[in-house]
Protein backbone atom coordinates (compact mmCIF):
# COMPACT_ATOMS: atom_id res chain seq x y z
CA UNK A 1 0.00 0.00 0.00
CA UNK A 2 1.27 3.64 -0.83
CA UNK A 3 0.63 6.46 1.41
CA UNK A 4 -2.17 7.92 -1.31
CA UNK A 5 -4.14 4.80 -1.07
CA UNK A 6 -3.56 4.72 2.86
CA UNK A 7 -4.86 8.40 2.84
CA UNK A 8 -7.78 7.62 0.72
CA UNK A 9 -8.89 4.61 2.92
CA UNK A 10 -8.28 7.54 5.87
CA UNK A 11 -10.70 9.43 4.39
CA UNK A 12 -13.40 7.14 3.30
CA UNK A 13 -13.38 5.67 7.12
CA UNK A 14 -12.87 9.31 8.24
CA UNK A 15 -10.52 7.48 10.90
CA UNK A 16 -6.17 7.26 11.02
CA UNK A 17 -6.82 5.02 14.06
CA UNK A 18 -5.00 1.73 14.32
CA UNK A 19 -5.46 -0.73 16.47
CA UNK A 20 -2.82 -2.72 18.55
CA UNK A 21 -3.17 -6.00 18.93
CA UNK A 22 -1.52 -6.50 21.56
CA UNK A 23 -3.95 -9.41 22.49
CA UNK A 24 -2.56 -11.30 26.13
CA UNK A 25 -3.89 -14.86 26.98
CA UNK A 26 -4.58 -13.53 30.48
CA UNK A 27 -6.88 -11.07 29.33
CA UNK A 28 -9.56 -12.54 27.32
CA UNK A 29 -12.62 -13.50 28.12
CA UNK A 30 -12.95 -17.00 29.44
CA UNK A 31 -15.49 -18.21 26.59
CA UNK A 32 -12.86 -17.49 24.19
CA UNK A 33 -9.83 -18.92 25.73
CA UNK A 34 -11.91 -22.37 25.20
CA UNK A 35 -11.76 -22.35 21.35
CA UNK A 36 -8.74 -23.98 19.68
CA UNK A 37 -6.78 -20.78 19.06
CA UNK A 38 -8.06 -18.10 21.33
CA UNK A 39 -5.37 -15.60 20.60
CA UNK A 40 -6.83 -15.58 16.87
CA UNK A 41 -10.56 -16.16 18.27
CA UNK A 42 -10.16 -12.76 20.47
CA UNK A 43 -8.44 -10.86 17.69
CA UNK A 44 -10.78 -12.11 14.62
CA UNK A 45 -14.17 -10.80 16.76
CA UNK A 46 -11.91 -7.69 17.68
CA UNK A 47 -11.08 -7.05 13.94
CA UNK A 48 -14.68 -7.74 12.64
CA UNK A 49 -16.54 -5.26 15.30
CA UNK A 50 -13.45 -2.81 14.53
CA UNK A 51 -12.72 -2.96 11.08
CA UNK A 52 -15.15 -0.08 10.26
CA UNK A 53 -13.49 2.73 12.52
CA UNK A 54 -9.85 1.79 11.98
CA UNK A 55 -7.46 2.13 8.90
CA UNK A 56 -4.53 -0.14 10.70
CA UNK A 57 -4.11 -3.23 12.78
CA UNK A 58 -0.69 -3.47 14.52
CA UNK A 59 0.12 -6.91 16.52
CA UNK A 60 2.53 -7.18 19.05
CA UNK A 61 5.02 -10.09 18.00
CA UNK A 62 5.98 -10.54 21.78
CA UNK A 63 2.09 -11.38 22.05
CA UNK A 64 2.62 -14.28 20.12
CA UNK A 65 6.21 -15.13 20.61
CA UNK A 66 5.52 -16.05 24.04
CA UNK A 67 3.07 -18.79 22.82
CA UNK A 68 5.46 -20.83 21.31
CA UNK A 69 4.31 -22.30 17.82
CA UNK A 70 0.99 -21.60 18.92
CA UNK A 71 1.19 -17.99 18.96
CA UNK A 72 2.95 -18.03 15.84
CA UNK A 73 -0.38 -19.93 13.98
CA UNK A 74 -2.37 -17.78 15.98
CA UNK A 75 -0.49 -14.74 14.04
CA UNK A 76 0.01 -16.43 10.47
CA UNK A 77 -4.06 -16.76 11.18
CA UNK A 78 -5.07 -13.44 12.41
CA UNK A 79 -2.84 -12.12 8.96
CA UNK A 80 -4.81 -14.39 6.99
CA UNK A 81 -7.77 -13.44 8.39
CA UNK A 82 -7.53 -9.45 7.81
CA UNK A 83 -5.84 -10.12 3.95
CA UNK A 84 -9.02 -11.73 2.96
CA UNK A 85 -11.87 -9.96 4.48
CA UNK A 86 -10.29 -6.76 4.75
CA UNK A 87 -8.07 -5.93 1.95
CA UNK A 88 -7.66 -2.30 2.62
CA UNK A 89 -6.03 -2.64 5.66
CA UNK A 90 -2.97 -1.25 6.47
CA UNK A 91 -1.03 -4.35 8.74
CA UNK A 92 2.02 -3.58 10.81
CA UNK A 93 4.22 -5.77 12.32
CA UNK A 94 5.21 -4.11 15.96
CA UNK A 95 8.23 -6.34 15.96
CA UNK A 96 10.86 -3.57 16.67
CA UNK A 97 13.66 -5.83 14.96
CA UNK A 98 16.99 -4.45 13.81
CA UNK A 99 20.35 -6.53 12.99
CA UNK A 100 23.09 -6.57 10.36
CA UNK A 101 22.61 -6.13 6.85
CA UNK A 102 22.16 -9.81 6.07
CA UNK A 103 20.46 -10.93 9.38
CA UNK A 104 17.83 -7.85 8.49
CA UNK A 105 16.93 -9.31 5.06
CA UNK A 106 15.59 -12.42 6.76
CA UNK A 107 13.44 -10.15 9.04
CA UNK A 108 12.38 -8.50 5.68
CA UNK A 109 11.61 -11.83 4.43
CA UNK A 110 9.77 -12.81 7.42
CA UNK A 111 7.67 -10.26 7.86
CA UNK A 112 6.86 -8.43 4.02
CA UNK A 113 7.26 -11.71 2.12
CA UNK A 114 5.97 -14.33 4.51
CA UNK A 115 3.59 -12.75 6.20
CA UNK A 116 2.39 -9.93 4.48
CA UNK A 117 2.68 -7.41 6.79
CA UNK A 118 2.81 -3.73 5.11
CA UNK A 119 5.13 -2.33 7.57
CA UNK A 120 7.15 -3.05 10.43
CA UNK A 121 8.69 -1.11 12.84
CA UNK A 122 12.63 -1.19 13.88
CA UNK A 123 15.05 -0.25 16.21
CA UNK A 124 17.49 2.31 14.97
CA UNK A 125 20.07 1.58 17.27
CA UNK A 126 22.51 -0.32 14.63
CA UNK A 127 22.11 1.94 11.71
CA UNK A 128 21.61 2.02 8.22
CA UNK A 129 22.33 -1.15 7.18
CA UNK A 130 19.86 -2.91 9.66
CA UNK A 131 17.63 -0.71 8.20
CA UNK A 132 18.15 -0.87 4.50
CA UNK A 133 16.72 -4.25 3.72
CA UNK A 134 13.32 -3.40 4.26
CA UNK A 135 13.81 -0.65 1.82
CA UNK A 136 13.78 -2.53 -0.95
CA UNK A 137 10.53 -3.69 -1.42
CA UNK A 138 7.38 -1.81 -3.24
CA UNK A 139 4.61 -0.39 -0.96
CA UNK A 140 6.15 -1.79 1.95
CA UNK A 141 7.29 0.70 5.23
CA UNK A 142 9.75 0.55 7.91
CA UNK A 143 8.83 2.63 11.00
CA UNK A 144 11.80 3.54 12.58
CA UNK A 145 11.36 3.70 16.49
CA UNK A 146 12.37 7.97 16.73
CA UNK A 147 10.68 8.98 19.90
CA UNK A 148 8.70 5.99 22.08
CA UNK A 149 6.23 6.54 24.54
CA UNK A 150 7.66 4.74 27.92
CA UNK A 151 9.32 6.08 30.50
CA UNK A 152 12.46 4.44 29.93
CA UNK A 153 12.60 6.97 26.37
CA UNK A 154 14.42 9.65 28.42
CA UNK A 155 17.17 7.15 29.02
CA UNK A 156 18.71 7.81 25.74
CA UNK A 157 16.49 9.36 22.95
CA UNK A 158 17.60 12.69 24.42
CA UNK A 159 21.20 12.07 24.97
CA UNK A 160 22.15 15.22 23.34
CA UNK A 161 24.85 16.51 21.46
CA UNK A 162 27.15 19.07 21.33
CA UNK A 163 25.29 20.59 18.93
CA UNK A 164 22.39 20.38 21.62
CA UNK A 165 21.20 18.27 19.43
CA UNK A 166 19.03 14.94 20.54
CA UNK A 167 19.90 11.17 19.77
CA UNK A 168 16.07 10.90 18.42
CA UNK A 169 16.54 14.20 15.73
CA UNK A 170 19.68 12.49 14.86
CA UNK A 171 17.79 9.19 13.86
CA UNK A 172 15.48 11.20 12.00
CA UNK A 173 17.56 13.34 10.32
CA UNK A 174 20.01 10.82 9.12
CA UNK A 175 17.57 8.23 8.42
CA UNK A 176 15.10 10.25 6.06
CA UNK A 177 18.23 10.08 3.70
CA UNK A 178 17.87 6.10 3.49
CA UNK A 179 14.33 6.02 1.53
CA UNK A 180 11.48 8.20 1.05
CA UNK A 181 8.08 9.12 2.98
CA UNK A 182 7.02 5.85 0.43
CA UNK A 183 9.21 3.51 2.65
CA UNK A 184 9.72 5.02 5.85
CA UNK A 185 7.46 6.45 8.67
CA UNK A 186 8.45 7.10 12.19
CA UNK A 187 7.20 6.37 15.75
CA UNK A 188 6.84 9.15 17.68
CA UNK A 189 4.78 9.12 20.82
CA UNK A 190 1.83 10.49 22.18
CA UNK A 191 3.58 11.16 25.48
CA UNK A 192 5.05 14.02 24.30
CA UNK A 193 3.02 15.49 21.73
CA UNK A 194 4.95 18.94 22.14
CA UNK A 195 7.91 17.68 20.73
CA UNK A 196 5.99 16.34 17.78
CA UNK A 197 6.09 19.92 16.18
CA UNK A 198 10.05 19.57 16.30
CA UNK A 199 9.44 15.90 14.53
CA UNK A 200 7.66 17.87 11.78
CA UNK A 201 9.56 20.31 10.55
CA UNK A 202 12.51 17.53 9.80
CA UNK A 203 10.03 15.91 8.22
CA UNK A 204 6.73 17.26 7.36
CA UNK A 205 5.82 14.67 5.03
CA UNK A 206 6.01 11.47 6.29
CA UNK A 207 3.33 9.30 8.28
CA UNK A 208 3.89 9.01 12.27
CA UNK A 209 2.83 6.07 13.92
CA UNK A 210 1.73 7.35 17.09
CA UNK A 211 1.44 4.76 20.10
CA UNK A 212 0.62 5.99 23.62
CA UNK A 213 -3.22 6.93 23.06
CA UNK A 214 -5.41 5.61 26.03
CA UNK A 215 -3.49 3.12 28.40
CA UNK A 216 -0.57 5.32 28.03
CA UNK A 217 -2.06 8.40 28.55
CA UNK A 218 -1.75 10.44 25.38
CA UNK A 219 -4.07 12.84 24.01
CA UNK A 220 -5.36 13.07 20.85
CA UNK A 221 -6.30 16.63 20.07
CA UNK A 222 -2.63 17.63 20.88
CA UNK A 223 -1.18 15.04 18.66
CA UNK A 224 -3.63 16.24 15.84
CA UNK A 225 -2.81 19.83 16.59
CA UNK A 226 1.24 19.08 16.05
CA UNK A 227 1.31 15.81 13.83
CA UNK A 228 -1.17 16.49 10.99
CA UNK A 229 -0.02 17.35 7.58
CA UNK A 230 -1.62 17.24 4.12
CA UNK A 231 -1.80 14.20 3.91
CA UNK A 232 -3.49 13.15 7.18
CA UNK A 233 0.40 11.81 8.16
CA UNK A 234 -1.07 10.19 11.02
CA UNK A 235 -1.54 6.71 12.45
CA UNK A 236 -2.87 6.78 16.17
CA UNK A 237 -2.63 3.36 18.04
CA UNK A 238 -4.40 2.16 20.59
CA UNK A 239 -4.43 -1.08 22.13
CA UNK A 240 -5.58 -1.69 25.66
CA UNK A 241 -8.10 0.39 26.14
CA UNK A 242 -9.90 -1.02 22.91
CA UNK A 243 -8.93 -5.19 23.42
CA UNK A 244 -9.92 -4.91 27.05
CA UNK A 245 -12.66 -2.47 26.88
CA UNK A 246 -14.77 -5.21 28.34
CA UNK A 247 -14.11 -8.56 29.76
CA UNK A 248 -17.87 -10.36 29.37
CA UNK A 249 -19.85 -11.53 26.36
CA UNK A 250 -19.76 -8.34 24.97
CA UNK A 251 -16.51 -7.58 24.86
CA UNK A 252 -16.07 -6.95 21.16
CA UNK A 253 -19.33 -4.39 21.13
CA UNK A 254 -17.27 -2.59 23.69
CA UNK A 255 -14.28 -3.00 22.11
CA UNK A 256 -16.28 -1.45 19.04
CA UNK A 257 -17.91 1.24 21.12
CA UNK A 258 -14.49 2.38 22.15
CA UNK A 259 -13.05 2.58 19.00
CA UNK A 260 -15.65 4.38 17.31
CA UNK A 261 -15.41 6.97 20.15
CA UNK A 262 -11.89 7.41 18.91
CA UNK A 263 -13.03 7.53 15.30
CA UNK A 264 -15.85 9.68 15.61
CA UNK A 265 -13.06 11.87 17.77
CA UNK A 266 -10.91 11.72 14.47
CA UNK A 267 -13.71 12.39 12.06
CA UNK A 268 -13.93 15.89 14.04
CA UNK A 269 -10.19 16.33 13.61
CA UNK A 270 -10.00 15.60 10.22
CA UNK A 271 -13.19 17.78 8.97
CA UNK A 272 -11.60 20.39 11.43
CA UNK A 273 -8.12 20.45 9.63
CA UNK A 274 -10.13 20.59 5.78
CA UNK A 275 -8.97 16.81 5.32
CA UNK A 276 -12.70 16.01 4.84
CA UNK B 1 23.65 -20.39 34.85
CA UNK B 2 25.90 -17.84 36.43
CA UNK B 3 29.28 -16.29 35.77
CA UNK B 4 31.06 -19.13 38.00
CA UNK B 5 29.79 -22.14 36.14
CA UNK B 6 30.30 -20.80 32.93
CA UNK B 7 33.59 -19.54 33.94
CA UNK B 8 34.24 -23.30 35.17
CA UNK B 9 33.26 -24.52 31.26
CA UNK B 10 35.08 -22.39 30.34
CA UNK B 11 38.48 -23.58 31.98
CA UNK B 12 37.15 -26.93 31.45
CA UNK B 13 36.78 -26.53 27.77
CA UNK B 14 39.43 -24.44 27.15
CA UNK B 15 37.55 -21.83 24.80
CA UNK B 16 35.22 -19.11 25.01
CA UNK B 17 33.73 -20.17 21.88
CA UNK B 18 30.28 -19.20 21.13
CA UNK B 19 29.23 -20.32 17.88
CA UNK B 20 26.09 -18.40 16.21
CA UNK B 21 23.57 -20.68 14.51
CA UNK B 22 23.05 -17.97 11.98
CA UNK B 23 21.36 -21.44 10.06
CA UNK B 24 20.21 -20.21 6.35
CA UNK B 25 18.15 -22.76 4.01
CA UNK B 26 20.22 -21.58 0.84
CA UNK B 27 23.58 -22.51 2.61
CA UNK B 28 23.40 -25.53 3.97
CA UNK B 29 24.17 -28.84 2.36
CA UNK B 30 21.54 -30.41 -0.44
CA UNK B 31 21.54 -33.56 1.60
CA UNK B 32 20.43 -32.47 4.55
CA UNK B 33 17.74 -30.19 3.35
CA UNK B 34 15.42 -33.27 2.67
CA UNK B 35 14.91 -33.62 5.87
CA UNK B 36 11.83 -33.25 7.60
CA UNK B 37 13.49 -30.59 9.99
CA UNK B 38 16.03 -29.47 7.82
CA UNK B 39 17.04 -26.67 10.06
CA UNK B 40 17.40 -28.58 12.94
CA UNK B 41 19.15 -31.83 10.98
CA UNK B 42 21.30 -29.17 10.04
CA UNK B 43 22.27 -27.38 13.83
CA UNK B 44 22.38 -31.18 15.17
CA UNK B 45 24.73 -32.53 13.15
CA UNK B 46 26.98 -28.88 13.90
CA UNK B 47 26.20 -29.44 17.80
CA UNK B 48 27.30 -32.89 17.79
CA UNK B 49 30.30 -32.08 16.43
CA UNK B 50 30.98 -28.56 17.36
CA UNK B 51 30.15 -28.79 21.55
CA UNK B 52 33.49 -29.90 22.44
CA UNK B 53 34.60 -26.64 21.47
CA UNK B 54 32.08 -24.53 22.37
CA UNK B 55 30.83 -23.12 25.76
CA UNK B 56 28.24 -21.72 23.88
CA UNK B 57 25.86 -21.38 20.72
CA UNK B 58 23.35 -18.53 19.80
CA UNK B 59 20.71 -18.96 17.39
CA UNK B 60 19.62 -15.67 15.62
CA UNK B 61 15.68 -15.71 15.54
CA UNK B 62 15.88 -13.90 11.71
CA UNK B 63 16.88 -17.54 10.32
CA UNK B 64 13.93 -19.40 12.28
CA UNK B 65 11.24 -16.93 11.70
CA UNK B 66 11.90 -16.54 8.18
CA UNK B 67 10.46 -20.11 8.12
CA UNK B 68 7.32 -19.13 10.01
CA UNK B 69 6.10 -22.25 11.97
CA UNK B 70 8.35 -24.48 10.62
CA UNK B 71 11.21 -22.40 11.92
CA UNK B 72 9.60 -22.09 15.12
CA UNK B 73 9.50 -25.85 15.22
CA UNK B 74 13.13 -25.92 14.50
CA UNK B 75 13.92 -23.42 17.09
CA UNK B 76 12.40 -25.61 19.31
CA UNK B 77 14.03 -28.76 18.56
CA UNK B 78 17.32 -27.10 18.64
CA UNK B 79 17.12 -25.64 22.00
CA UNK B 80 15.31 -29.09 23.36
CA UNK B 81 18.46 -31.07 21.44
CA UNK B 82 21.10 -29.35 23.33
CA UNK B 83 19.02 -28.62 26.83
CA UNK B 84 19.28 -33.00 26.59
CA UNK B 85 22.53 -33.72 25.37
CA UNK B 86 24.70 -30.69 26.19
CA UNK B 87 23.43 -29.29 30.11
CA UNK B 88 26.66 -27.28 30.50
CA UNK B 89 26.29 -25.35 27.14
CA UNK B 90 25.40 -21.13 27.61
CA UNK B 91 22.34 -21.04 25.55
CA UNK B 92 22.08 -16.89 23.90
CA UNK B 93 18.82 -15.84 22.12
CA UNK B 94 20.25 -13.69 19.38
CA UNK B 95 16.85 -11.73 19.04
CA UNK B 96 17.64 -8.00 19.57
CA UNK B 97 14.22 -7.33 21.32
CA UNK B 98 13.13 -4.66 23.21
CA UNK B 99 9.83 -2.90 23.82
CA UNK B 100 7.85 -0.87 26.88
CA UNK B 101 7.99 -2.80 30.09
CA UNK B 102 4.34 -5.38 29.39
CA UNK B 103 5.99 -6.20 26.39
CA UNK B 104 9.35 -6.92 27.43
CA UNK B 105 8.00 -9.23 29.73
CA UNK B 106 6.24 -11.64 27.19
CA UNK B 107 9.22 -11.45 25.08
CA UNK B 108 11.76 -12.55 28.54
CA UNK B 109 9.02 -15.10 28.92
CA UNK B 110 9.05 -16.57 25.49
CA UNK B 111 12.56 -16.88 25.71
CA UNK B 112 13.57 -17.22 29.17
CA UNK B 113 10.43 -19.69 30.29
CA UNK B 114 8.99 -21.30 27.31
CA UNK B 115 12.58 -21.63 25.07
CA UNK B 116 14.88 -21.74 28.09
CA UNK B 117 17.82 -19.87 26.98
CA UNK B 118 20.29 -18.27 29.55
CA UNK B 119 20.73 -15.30 28.09
CA UNK B 120 18.44 -12.93 25.20
CA UNK B 121 20.19 -10.25 23.27
CA UNK B 122 18.13 -6.99 23.47
CA UNK B 123 18.77 -3.01 21.82
CA UNK B 124 18.60 -0.28 24.47
CA UNK B 125 16.44 2.23 22.11
CA UNK B 126 14.28 2.24 24.46
CA UNK B 127 16.04 2.51 27.86
CA UNK B 128 15.45 0.88 31.35
CA UNK B 129 11.76 -0.22 31.44
CA UNK B 130 12.22 -2.31 28.27
CA UNK B 131 15.18 -4.02 29.84
CA UNK B 132 14.10 -4.27 33.57
CA UNK B 133 11.96 -7.41 33.10
CA UNK B 134 14.73 -9.63 31.55
CA UNK B 135 16.66 -8.39 35.30
CA UNK B 136 13.78 -10.69 37.07
CA UNK B 137 15.13 -14.15 36.65
CA UNK B 138 17.68 -15.68 38.56
CA UNK B 139 20.92 -16.92 36.52
CA UNK B 140 19.40 -15.60 33.25
CA UNK B 141 21.00 -12.83 31.18
CA UNK B 142 20.17 -9.95 29.52
CA UNK B 143 22.73 -9.02 26.84
CA UNK B 144 22.73 -5.28 25.98
CA UNK B 145 23.78 -4.10 22.05
CA UNK B 146 26.84 -1.02 23.56
CA UNK B 147 29.22 -1.44 20.22
CA UNK B 148 27.82 -3.76 17.00
CA UNK B 149 30.30 -4.45 14.61
CA UNK B 150 28.07 -3.70 11.34
CA UNK B 151 29.30 -0.77 9.16
CA UNK B 152 26.34 0.88 10.49
CA UNK B 153 27.45 1.04 14.21
CA UNK B 154 29.19 4.22 13.14
CA UNK B 155 25.71 5.88 12.44
CA UNK B 156 24.07 6.27 16.38
CA UNK B 157 26.23 4.47 18.32
CA UNK B 158 29.13 7.13 18.37
CA UNK B 159 27.14 9.68 18.37
CA UNK B 160 29.08 12.17 20.83
CA UNK B 161 27.37 14.50 23.55
CA UNK B 162 28.79 17.77 24.68
CA UNK B 163 30.72 16.31 27.69
CA UNK B 164 32.10 14.16 24.47
CA UNK B 165 30.83 10.53 25.72
CA UNK B 166 29.76 8.47 23.05
CA UNK B 167 26.26 7.10 23.05
CA UNK B 168 27.48 3.70 23.33
CA UNK B 169 29.40 4.75 26.85
CA UNK B 170 26.24 5.96 27.92
CA UNK B 171 24.39 3.10 27.12
CA UNK B 172 27.05 1.12 29.36
CA UNK B 173 27.48 3.75 32.63
CA UNK B 174 23.89 3.96 32.61
CA UNK B 175 22.51 0.45 32.02
CA UNK B 176 25.26 -1.32 34.22
CA UNK B 177 23.16 -0.23 37.52
CA UNK B 178 20.31 -1.36 36.35
CA UNK B 179 21.66 -4.87 37.06
CA UNK B 180 24.66 -6.80 37.99
CA UNK B 181 27.28 -8.78 36.25
CA UNK B 182 25.07 -11.82 37.19
CA UNK B 183 22.26 -10.45 34.88
CA UNK B 184 23.61 -8.22 31.97
CA UNK B 185 26.45 -8.81 29.82
CA UNK B 186 27.18 -6.42 26.81
CA UNK B 187 27.74 -6.63 22.90
CA UNK B 188 31.05 -5.15 22.10
CA UNK B 189 31.98 -5.91 18.08
CA UNK B 190 35.22 -7.43 17.03
CA UNK B 191 35.64 -5.18 14.59
CA UNK B 192 36.25 -2.27 16.91
CA UNK B 193 38.74 -4.42 19.17
CA UNK B 194 40.72 -0.92 20.54
CA UNK B 195 37.58 0.08 21.61
CA UNK B 196 37.44 -2.83 24.01
CA UNK B 197 40.20 -1.36 26.23
CA UNK B 198 37.44 1.87 27.22
CA UNK B 199 35.03 -0.19 27.91
CA UNK B 200 36.75 -2.50 29.77
CA UNK B 201 37.83 0.37 32.05
CA UNK B 202 33.37 0.70 32.29
CA UNK B 203 32.63 -2.51 33.33
CA UNK B 204 35.60 -4.50 34.21
CA UNK B 205 33.64 -7.62 35.48
CA UNK B 206 30.94 -8.01 32.96
CA UNK B 207 31.09 -10.78 30.31
CA UNK B 208 31.39 -9.14 26.63
CA UNK B 209 29.43 -11.14 24.18
CA UNK B 210 31.97 -10.50 21.01
CA UNK B 211 30.92 -11.02 17.28
CA UNK B 212 32.22 -9.99 14.51
CA UNK B 213 35.22 -12.93 14.64
CA UNK B 214 35.74 -14.60 11.00
CA UNK B 215 33.36 -13.49 8.45
CA UNK B 216 33.47 -10.42 9.89
CA UNK B 217 37.07 -9.96 9.98
CA UNK B 218 37.32 -9.43 13.87
CA UNK B 219 40.72 -10.62 15.00
CA UNK B 220 40.87 -12.71 18.03
CA UNK B 221 44.07 -12.05 19.84
CA UNK B 222 43.13 -7.96 19.61
CA UNK B 223 40.03 -9.04 21.58
CA UNK B 224 41.53 -10.85 24.26
CA UNK B 225 44.29 -8.36 24.47
CA UNK B 226 42.16 -5.60 25.45
CA UNK B 227 39.10 -8.14 26.50
CA UNK B 228 40.08 -10.53 29.13
CA UNK B 229 39.39 -9.97 32.52
CA UNK B 230 40.04 -12.45 35.51
CA UNK B 231 36.71 -14.72 34.86
CA UNK B 232 37.69 -14.38 30.95
CA UNK B 233 34.76 -12.69 30.68
CA UNK B 234 34.55 -13.30 26.99
CA UNK B 235 32.26 -14.77 24.75
CA UNK B 236 33.89 -14.38 21.26
CA UNK B 237 31.32 -15.32 18.74
CA UNK B 238 31.78 -16.86 14.99
CA UNK B 239 29.07 -18.42 12.74
CA UNK B 240 29.36 -18.16 9.10
CA UNK B 241 33.32 -19.47 8.83
CA UNK B 242 32.03 -22.43 10.89
CA UNK B 243 28.65 -23.31 9.98
CA UNK B 244 29.57 -23.21 6.11
CA UNK B 245 32.96 -24.01 6.47
CA UNK B 246 31.93 -26.97 3.85
CA UNK B 247 28.96 -27.76 1.48
CA UNK B 248 29.90 -31.63 0.76
CA UNK B 249 28.68 -34.31 2.61
CA UNK B 250 31.56 -33.72 5.26
CA UNK B 251 30.37 -30.56 6.66
CA UNK B 252 30.14 -31.18 9.79
CA UNK B 253 33.73 -32.58 9.70
CA UNK B 254 34.83 -28.89 8.31
CA UNK B 255 32.82 -27.18 10.87
CA UNK B 256 34.42 -29.09 13.76
CA UNK B 257 37.92 -27.92 11.91
CA UNK B 258 37.39 -24.27 11.93
CA UNK B 259 35.92 -24.52 15.56
CA UNK B 260 39.17 -26.56 16.99
CA UNK B 261 41.41 -24.06 15.52
CA UNK B 262 39.61 -21.24 17.38
CA UNK B 263 39.37 -23.40 20.77
CA UNK B 264 42.95 -24.18 20.38
CA UNK B 265 43.94 -20.46 19.92
CA UNK B 266 41.79 -19.45 23.02
CA UNK B 267 43.68 -22.05 24.58
CA UNK B 268 47.15 -20.81 23.88
CA UNK B 269 45.38 -17.49 25.13
CA UNK B 270 43.60 -18.28 28.31
CA UNK B 271 47.18 -20.25 29.68
CA UNK B 272 49.31 -16.84 28.07
CA UNK B 273 46.54 -14.93 30.55
CA UNK B 274 47.41 -17.59 33.71
CA UNK B 275 43.58 -18.65 33.11
CA UNK B 276 44.06 -22.51 33.01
Amino acid sequence: MNSDILFSNIKRKRSFLCIGLDSAIEKIPPQVKESKHPIYEFNKQIISNTASFAVAYKPNLAFYECRGLAGWKELELTVEYIRTNYPDIFLIADAKRGDIGNTSSMYAKAFFENLRFDAITVAPYMGEDSIKPFLSYNDKYVVILALTSNPGAADFQYFTSGENKSLFTEVIEKSKNWGTKENIMYVVGATKASMLASVRKLIPNHFLLVPGIGAQGGDLEEVAKYGLNKQCGLLVNSSRSILYAGNGIDFAEKAANEAKKLQKQMEKILLEAGLL
